[in-house]
């Protein structure tokens, strides 16, 4: 897809669905010997997401089962509660969101890094893949972001959505 | 060893084992100041673990002591507790498990990244080593990966060896 | 800016304002499954911050909330509890400092990442961004470390407002 | 230094001092909310620890003060706990090992990363620093190693210097 393609699909996205492991994080499991599981965030993103919701655009985690962890950073990204899906059949939780929402293919946005993800990634209209995605998500994705997992997909997808509708410069304006 | 007769050799595998650290981890120890320990996995080794199980070929972990870290990512990657052998004679690991299971040396390939790993990549059929390993292990192997450890070393190989089964498009077939 | 510019600058700097994330860290946040957070220093911020101490120049640590995180971390770095400023109105808490202290904006070094931090880097006689800090961040600074965040910006900053001002070399001196 | 000054030195060593913070580790802190310090130590270097051991060469560290997650490490890498040193004047406890032992300047090796190690450094027969220490402790150091603080500085160094001493060959042997 060239980049004009990109933007064009861009223009449309009124909602930003995010995989977790591997776009928020770079994919890695912290284990302690006692079995406690960690994982590590970016807080770049959480001017990415600032920005999405400022221009009106709503986001979600979307992933097999939410931890404590993923709830502790949609706080700190400011994603509310009800945007926290977990489901493995990834498929289906967008379906029922479309349902729900009234939203259609074209407007959302899927962030993925996996085969997993590729399915959905076909379907929506704008799809984004980090630059350490696996080849196959990078393969389908509308726009490959220059950051890799867990290092700022967010926050420069968000200048490029935001970019392409005409918003990103009202967002930055506030900072002065 | 050439690409060519790692590939022939990699048509032969049916069991793979793999060493933990330096290989499922990049060999670092993490240690709070009370003493608990923590290690680092990937989680694309995960789809890398479920394409060798998905196409008959048995997955196990080799290290000295078996941690709960271990078990807990185990469990993540989908490897059963039988598959986890915590002796640190891998020689003398290898030969039980060749009585026990019938599988011969060639059948076998095995994923090492120190010296301590030599002995038993140089016996197997197919051995691999991750692209930070040590020369030395680096040296012996039938394949060096071009991912670190901790960063996807199992995924990269289970493709390589599958590809070489010409097994592997069956399996991405299942993400659409 | 060119450098010889911001040298002038940095030869009046008396305080140093130091923003933690992505500054003193590489904006990674670390949450186990049951919530808790970490974040990552450098030590060799240390040296940094003794080198500007010992040579009479303040420091504090300014950002929304003082966690435990980096009360700790400000022990290990000799700042002095009163210089922990936790507080997200900026520019009101250097207002508040300036009107305390006596200093004027030509005395303060600020050190910042992120959209949040431009207008206090405009404000301030000397500013500063990591390597890897957000583009906009290093468009305003008077000096762009070739650290990034986490990885020893302070005591790159420090040697060369010390340097501007002939005094990093009676600091190195103590050490033989 | 040329190598081969580096290596006529390297021939003399009999005992290693190893500073922790930054050659051990990368000089990294992680501290948790609760104020719980960690840090990451590499595996590598357990492999350094033994070559050096295994050939007559007695290993310590040396830092201000000696962590549980320094015990921890010292008993993977095989350091007996009288050689774990914590005293920050480090010239005065190698005064005092000198004494109590024996060895002279010319036997000992020191590796540190940054100011406070450069006088133990200058003073020693023989002085190492990680590739990423600071300017300063490379200027000085006998031998730069190619791997950063806590990615294998003691195994590179033991290589270089059991290879000056020709008992390289002989510690790898016993791998097969």
């Amino acid at each position: 897809m060239t980049r004009e393609e990109a933007v064009e699909k861009a223009k449309k996205v009124r909602f930003v669905i995010l995989d977790i492991h591997g776009v928020l994080t770079d994919n890695t499991l912290y284990y302690t010997q006692e079995g406690t599981k960690s994982e590590a965030f970016s807080l770049h993103d959480r001017l990415g997401v600032k920005a999405l919701v400022d221009a009106g655009i709503g986001v979600s985690f979307l992933t097999t089962k939410i931890s404590r962890a993923d709830e502790q950073m949609a706080k700190v990204y400011g994603i509310p509660p009800e945007n926290l899906w977990g489901q493995g059949a990834k498929m289906a939780r967008v379906d029922q969101f479309e349902q729900e929402s009234g939203f259609k293919d074209e407007d959302i946005c899927y962030v993925g890094d996996e085969m997993i993800d590729l399915a959905v990634m076909k379907r929506v209209g704008f799809s984004a893949a980090p630059a350490d995605g696996s080849v196959e998500a990078r393969g389908v994705a509308s726009y490959v972001t220059a950051a890799g997992g867990g290092r700022g997909v967010v926050r420069e997808l968000a200048q490029f959505i935001l970019e392409a509708q005409g918003k990103w410069t009202r967002f930055i304006a506030q900072f002065g």
